[in-house]
This record gives C-alpha cells, sequence and structure tokens, in this order.
C-alpha cells in the first residue's frame, strides 16, 4: 500500500545487505521510521518488542530472523537455536510456529552451502503468499462494498475495529483489504476507526495506514460505534480475526464482541475477514475452548502519544495502585456474524458454511 | 463519601468567609486539591471549566454562584446578572436551568436585605435534596445488591460506565450509592470501572472515589466488559442517566448502550438509577427525540495523565490532522434495560412501570 505516494510492503529484503528492512509501528504514527534488520538477534528484538506486529507479519519477520542466523552460520545448530529463539519472541502467535516449522523442514534437508539462499527464497515465498492471501479476500470483501454502492450511490461508511490492516500482514491487510480495493476502484468509502483500547492500534495504525493510502476515515472511541449504527451511519463492519474456529466463532481483539452485538440490533451486516490460516478445525465452542490472554497491566495504565513539546511521552492515566485488568481478546460468537470472508469465498459463519468452501477440512474427519 | 478516612461531599459552604469549597476535579486522580470560591466569577469558572461536573452538582455550584453575586451586591440587577452569567456556563445542564430558576423565583420576591442569608439556606437545601434524593436511590439499589449476596454468598461483581458515584452530586451519587450502601453495610462487592474514554470519567473519578471509600474495584478498558458478561463475572450493572425518557429509554454517556446489550446478551441484570429529576416526561422514543451533542474533538484527540516526572501532562494519540467524531451520549433502549431505580422504588424500563410510581406525572396527561 501506499506512504507518502510510494507503494510499501510491510517488510522487504535488502539484497545487496543480506538484510531486511521494516517500519517500527511503534513510533507510528507520530515517526515513520524504517530500521534495518541484519541479525538473528535484530530481528528477535523486532518481534518481542513490537516493532512489528500481526500474526502474519510476525511469521514473515521469524522466517527472515532465520535468514539472518544462516547468514552468520548455515549449521544444523545455527538453524535449530535460530528457531527456538524465534520461537520464544511471541510464543502464542501461531503464524510464528508455521514459519518457523516451514523453514526448518525445508532447510534442514538441504547442504549448510545452500541454506542461506534457499531460505531468503522460502522467506520471500511465504510474503508472497500472504499477499496473495490478502488480496483474494479482498477481492471477495470487494464484493459486497460494490454491492452496497451499487444499491445506495453514495459513500459508504464501514467500520472496523483494531489494525487488520497490511500494516498487520505483508500487504494489503485482512479486514482492510476489501476496503483498500473498492477504494482503488474509485467507490467512496469512509472508515470509522474505532481506537481499540488498551494499546490503540486503530487510532494508531488503521488511521495511519489509511490516511497514508487517501482512504478517508473518522477516528473514534470504542465507546461511540454502536451510536452510530442506531443512526444509520454505518452500511457494513469488516474485523479481522486472530483464531476462527470450525463453527464460525471467531477470536479478536477485545470488543469486537460488542461491536457485534450493535451491528446485530442494528441490522449493521458484520463481516470477519478470516484468511483460512486464521481457522482452527480442531475447536468448535469459542467461549469454552480458546483460553484469553492477559497483557501486561501498564497497558491499561498508561498511553503513549506526544507531548506538547513533540516527543513520544507515555502518560499514566489510572489513581496510584489501581487494580486493572487486561484481557486481550473475547469471542464473538458466530450467531451474531454475517459472514466470514475467506481467500476462497464468503461463506455463512457456520460448520456448514466453512464446509462449503474448505470441504477438504470436513472430509477428513468424517 | 469518604477521602482518606474523612467524610465530604462534593461542595460545601466555608461559613465565615462566605465562601464555598469544591475539590479540584479536573486533576483526579492524580492531585487530591480543595479550591475555594468566593465570587461569582470563580463559580462560573468552576462549571464552564469542569473544575465539577456532574448535573446535580453542576446546579448545587450554580445555586452558591448567586450566593456569592449577592454577597458583593443583593441588588435585583445583580441577582439577574448572575443568572445570565452561571445559565451560559453549560447550556445543556437540566440541573443548572432548575437550580438558577428555582435561586431566581425564591430570591426575587425578598427585600435585598435578606437575599444573602436566604440564597445561602435554599443553596444548602438544594444540596441536602440532592443528598436525600441519592440515600433514598441507593436504599433502593442497596436491595438489588442484597439479593444477590443472599443467594450467592459470595462477593457481588458490579460492573458501572463513566462517573455517577458522589462526585458528580453532592454525596452518594447515583449509580454508586447502592454500591457504597452495600459496601457499608458489609456485603462483598467489587466494581468493574470502565474507564469510559473519551474523558475518562471511570478511570479518572470512579476508580478514585471508590478506592478512598474502600470498596474494592479493578479498572478495564471499555472493550472489555461484553468479555466479562460472556465469562459470568458480571453480576449486575448500575449505570447513571443524563435523561430518561416516559417510556424509560436512557441517555447517558457514550457506550453505555454496548453494555446494555452485552448484559442482555448474557442474562445480567442491568439497571439504570434515575433519580426523577432525570426524567423528561414530555419525550418517549429516546433514539428519536433526544439530540445527542457533539464535544471537542480535542476529547478524542488527547488524553490526561501523570508523565515521568510526576507532572500532569497532555499527549495527543492520534495521527497528524486525523478527522475524529466525538458523540458524547447514546441512547440505551428500554427493552435492554431490567429495570429504573429511583427514589420511591425500583421499576420496570415502560411507561407502566414509571406509572406505577410516579401515577401524578401520567394523570395531568390523561
Amino acid at each position: 500500500m501506499q506512504i507518502d505516494g510510494k507503494a510499501y510492503r510491510s517488510i522487504w529484503p535488502v539484497k545487496n545487505h543480506l538484510a531486511v528492512e521494516i517500519i517500527d509501528q511503534r513510533k507510528l504514527p507520530h515517526e515513520f521510521e524504517i530500521v534495518r534488520l541484519e541479525t538473528l538477534e535484530e530481528a528477535a528484538t523486532a518481534i518481542r518488542d513490537m516493532y512489528v506486529r500481526g500474526a502474519p507479519l510476525i511469521g514473515a519477520t521469524a522466517a527472515y530472523g532465520v535468514c539472518l542466523a544462516l547468514k552468520e552460520s548455515p549449521t544444523d545448530a545455527s538453524l535449530e537455536q535460530a528457531v527456538a529463539v524465534l520461537q520464544s519472541t511471541r510464543p502464542t502467535a501461531i503464524n510464528l510456529r508455521w514459519a518457523l516449522s516451514g523453514m526448518q523442514k525445508w532447510l534442514a534437508n538441504l547442504p549448510a552451502s545452500e541454506r542461506l539462499e534457499a531460505a531468503f527464497t522460502y522467506a520471500a515465498q511465504i510474503c508472497d503468499e500472504d499477499v496473495a492471501l490478502c488480496r483474494a479476500m479482498g477481492n471477495n470483501g470487494f464484493e459486497l462494498i460494490d454491492t452496497l454502492w451499487k444499491q445506495h450511490s453514495r459513500t459508504i461508511n464501514i467500520l472496523t475495529h483494531c489494525n487488520a490492516g497490511w500494516l498487520a500482514t505483508v500487504d494489503w491487510g485482512t479486514a482492510l483489504a476489501p476496503i483498500y480495493m473498492a477504494h482503488d476502484a474509485g467507490i467512496p468509502v469512509h472508515v470509522w476507526v474505532d481506537e481499540t483500547r488498551p494499546r490503540n492500534q486503530g487510532a494508531h495504525l488503521t488511521a495511519w495506514e489509511l490516511g497514508q493510502h487517501g482512504v478517508p476515515y473518522t477516528v473514534i472511541v470504542d465507546n461511540a460505534g454502536g451510536h452510530l449504527m442506531q443512526h444509520g451511519q454505518v452500511d457494513i463492519c469488516f474485523v479481522g480475526t486472530d483464531r476462527t474456529t470450525a463453527s464460525g466463532d471467531v477470536c479478536n481483539k477485545i470488543g469486537t464482541y460488542l461491536k457485534a452485538l450493535a451491528a446485530k440490533d442494528n441490522g449493521v451486516p458484520f463481516y470477519v475477514c478470516a484468511p483460512s490460516p486464521s481457522i482452527d478445525w480442531a475447536i468448535n465452542d469459542g467461549l469454552k475452548e480458546i483460553p484469553i490472554e492477559q497483557r501486561g497491566e501498564e497497558e491499561v495504565h498508561t498511553l503513549s502519544g506526544i507531548d506538547v513539546k513533540g516527543h513520544i511521552s507515555t502518560i499514566k492515566i489510572t489513581p496510584d495502585k489501581a487494580p486493572v485488568s487486561n484481557y486481550a481478546f473475547d469471542v464473538t460468537p458466530a450467531k451474531l456474524i454475517t459472514g466470514l470472508v475467506t481467500e476462497r469465498g464468503v461463506c455463512e459463519a457456520s460448520p456448514a458454511g466453512l464446509q462449503g468452501l474448505f470441504p477438504e477440512k470436513y472430509g477428513t474427519l468424517t
């Protein structure tokens, strides 16, 4: 997508240097800074300290982390250590595990002398596959916006939560891919961006990436979406998913469930952009089977932004010694979801809906 | 209620000085500072710049503002000017209008020489009436908590939104009154405090006042309440109301509607503490008839807290030139409300429910 008129991905190799570059997302939207990763440790730090975030981008960064380790030493020991170090950076990120186990399987059988080049090739392939996945999903979601546009012939208002944009993937994004495609196709769209406390990925990242690409948007507090839906100011919702069950329940950023309830209450279509890698075919009941991680208390206690002097500053907003709780995700039951947008098409959020698009996943179970 | 073990109201006269004192709520929870108001202009500033907020406390402060004007000059012109100045501070605050028109009617017919003493008497009466109203409402809400306690014999978990505590009234509060009474009666309660973006009255004020009084609480982001209700961690919700319709719709701080939806979806009782002065008997359909005020954009762009040096600091959290929208309230339809807690008792949020408690309001219409 575009930054200041120039096309970017969220991670890219710098070939001559055998390095990769990323955007330091911790500083967005206040500073746009590209960081070069040259070692395994730098890649691990970029993941652990959240220079990069979003499951697909974490996976891609881990894959390149293995490349950087092999640049130093292409031995079995080096490969194993790289996988172990990177695996420990974000233990619950599912794409991280796939990327690393894929790299390991691919590379372990190659002679050490061929590993470095093969690793860069494989990492690039992981990136390209993610872009293709997002593009296919975006095309399918685009149809939903295009239909609304043909119905209404006015700006289509879309609500999204958190950041499921290109900054969370390699390009296009998941929930934002249909929106970018509609915008690029000339359909007038406007996005209501939930700020998404506690980490404010909406106000920080979604607002920034939409603005850079030229998509009209408005930042709102997380409390406001219901009111907008009551007053006909939202035509459709698109959100991402961290984990989708085989029955169509969706685990996503905390607060997604509240917006889905409001959408249902007001007849606003609520779509989840769920690439098939996000679907956990082994579980059904999201509320009972998905454990919800509690993240650090400081995320609730504090917020970062720009102070009056223009410096990035962190402030504490709670009383001294205030107890806080910080569940990171919630589960939106399938009954509240109008449809799942996948790379193969749009389906009902139900076992039957998913089986229609992914019969092979169910065939093996019968 | 208690601050550091000492009983306070949110406003009190300092008799020897013919002045009043308030708590500067803008600095809470980071600094506890008592401000003395000695002139009409100081009282107007305290209301306009939100040293004090909450409809009942605004009304009480305005009443004392009239007293301070009459201290300077008890003439008709002075009285009229005081009412005009104070009225313009927060044009939409309903208690402000009542308090001022009540003072004006009471005082205009008295000889100038008797006005000052009468004004202080009348202002004190406005305060005492508010305390009595909140106490009666608190007693009625207490019964709901007491019933849960007798059922479960464990800590009763209560969710609240925004600040409808004693800081918003003169004492006790509205939504928090039942909670203080349960706590004071020895019932183990725990309060989930929504931070309540954009102004964070939950994290700033509700957390502070509960903590000072010794009531156990936990601050959560506004996104979290639905997840807690899905997992049985909320037994009952109490919220306040800025305006209640004759059919039981409730206009309250933005985001209240989302919590009411989640409560309904999970079978959690959702009560609104609605003193009868908050009920607008002339309107029925909250969604259609209550205009929702948009407040300043800076409330969404910025947040205040304590910086690393311990100073109160304001930071900007959105991208440069980001468009924002800031609806201050939303309407929760009566269908989502388990009951209204009033000073006369608890009733269904419906015309029939309200008519049962306030027959005189309906009698005049038939």
